[in-house]
């Protein structure tokens, strides 16, 4: 049974076929986010450290450490401020460890610069996942050995030298290869999460259905875990909380185990505790019920955020509901 | 490819693997309605006709008709009415008439007694859905040539004398049975509509995985429609809607051509109509697209009825939107 273990000092996340679905929190991530970026370039992490905890109280099991950024105003002084290579190694390095100061959430380094990566996996605590490899020759070759000297697992992509194919067989190859490529290293399939990549619905109607056929064949025939961007799905189309909240679902019905998503969104987030309880994977109910509570809460005003922070509390409280609950700030 | 044709005089719906989900409104059925039983006593079909109307308002493609009643009022006079075998039959015929004279929605003729179901056929116009027959050799006999002489498809449902078996396999046998009885009446497997029969996931935690599973089966090996009735699974817990609304996507990726459901409920048809968009069984999404506009009524307050029933003002005015709405009383 495939297992792939990812841990922080003190938390482990277990991903498979009969655990609960993996939340792979995405907030920390300064692409498309200029003011986060901008914050970053400032020395300014109080908007990732609010994220941080903000991810972890609404149910992410993961979070997400996105390092993209390149410094607009520093490059004035210093145009290396303008290449992602200067500026995310030590950038990640920072994030790592102020977002490690706050939760204990376990972590998914995130860079397209491998320097970055190692970076991160020097700050990290743990055994993160790393996110990602591609079927990319010098990514394969810059990456996996990183995997391999410190023992982590990784997301693998499925594109590589000739681009993203819309082809769903070329996807589950370029997987395979990934896979194979792996193993030459030393590195057991169990710690390959293949993001068989999600297209948009509204630019390719059977993005969905390529999605759940991949995510079966990847299970079946290589054994791997699968995650993905789930909000992909739902790009540019109307009301796209509705499209994702059914996706995940299908998508877990299918076999995925973990997407990288946004856990502050409640429509989501109840789709894939209710997907946990109808998977078997909350064998007595005990998390969906739970959750119900902060159903609740959100059915008569209270927001995502506040909801489920009171029922940490009052879990943390011993379970008196209420007991613990406070107003926050 | 199996295409099940259900008709009504003017309108026709086909069940089928490449066709949007079917929804089969469950509102007209007096079991459980003590309300609704009582004013069918009294002859006062004024709900029933509403009933109708608002469901196919909200988007169900069939309408389940129930006679599931008896007349305790009545009883005290005349015991026979104590009996569904007296009650039913004419009670049937009654309800199909008063529902086609208001909706053209084509119908699903619902009892446990075969001589309702037979009255049901005789007054309904068109191609109804029988519902159902099971693997009970009284009813294989009574019920299946009825369904040659109507040329109509029906729902089996997978227990037999022996029960309700919790064992799928068990399940999926009985259904094989059905399929292979109705054949030997010349009834073809694309007019049986198999029920695996959804139990409640709070009594058995495998309850959700079953049915993906029997789904898949059904499919590959007997080459069928299915349906379930959608709520069973979510029975005794609380926020049953949220685990409705992940429960159909996922049977839906799994296979699953059409349940017996509330389409009252906004939070259950957007998870369907979703699901018919990832599948790509809304192909240019411009199912989706209406429905956003109903999603975004609701959001600012308005019941999801008369949501839907502006979108199909709009929609019949020509697409202008607004321009076709008016207050309804």
């Amino acid at each position: 049974m495939t297992r792939t273990i990812i841990e922080s000092k003190t938390k482990s996340v277990i991903m498979g076929f009969d655990e609960p679905f993996c939340v792979i929190g995405e907030r920390i991530n300064p692409t498309g986010r200029k003011k986060l970026a901008a914050e970053l370039e400032l020395g300014d992490f109080s908007t990732v450290e609010r994220d941080a905890i903000e991810q972890t109280a609404c149910g992410a099991t993961i979070l997400d450490i996105n390092s993209g950024a390149v410094f607009s105003n520093k490059m004035a002084e210093d145009p290396r401020y303008a290449d992602n290579n200067f500026v995310e190694p030590p950038l990640m390095r920072d994030l790592i460890s102020r977002v490690q100061s706050v939760v204990e959430t376990p972590l998914c380094i995130d860079s397209s610069v491998p320097a970055a990566l190692e970076s991160g996996l020097e700050a990290c605590e743990g055994r993160p996942l790393v996110n990602s490899v591609t079927g990319e020759e010098d990514r394969l070759e810059r990456v996996l050995p990183l995997i391999k000297k410190y023992n982590v697992p990784v997301v693998a992509i499925s594109n590589d030298d000739s681009g993203i194919s819309e082809d769903p067989d070329v996807r589950f190859n370029v997987a395979k290869k990934i896979v194979e490529r792996a193993a030459d290293f030393g590195i057991p399939a169990h710690d390959i999460v293949v993001d068989p990549l999600v297209m948009p619905i509204g630019a390719m109607a059977t993005a969905g259905q390529q999605v759940f056929a991949l995510v079966r064949r990847l299970r079946a025939e290589l054994g791997v875990n699968t995650t993905c961007g789930a909000s992909n799905v739902s790009f540019g189309l109307p009301h796209r909380h509705g499209i994702n909240a059914a996706f995940l679902p299908m998508a877990i019905a299918s076999g995925m185990t973990s997407a990288i998503m946004n856990p502050i969104r409640p429509q989501e987030m109840e789709a894939v505790r209710a997907a946990n309880l109808l998977m078997n994977h909350d064998p007595d109910g005990s998390n969906w019920i739970g959750f119900s509570r902060v159903l609740s809460d959100v059915a008569t005003g209270t927001s995502f955020l506040e909801a489920s922070n009171n029922a940490t509390s009052a879990k943390a409280a011993g379970g008196r509901r209420g007991g613990g609950r406070r107003r926050r700030g």
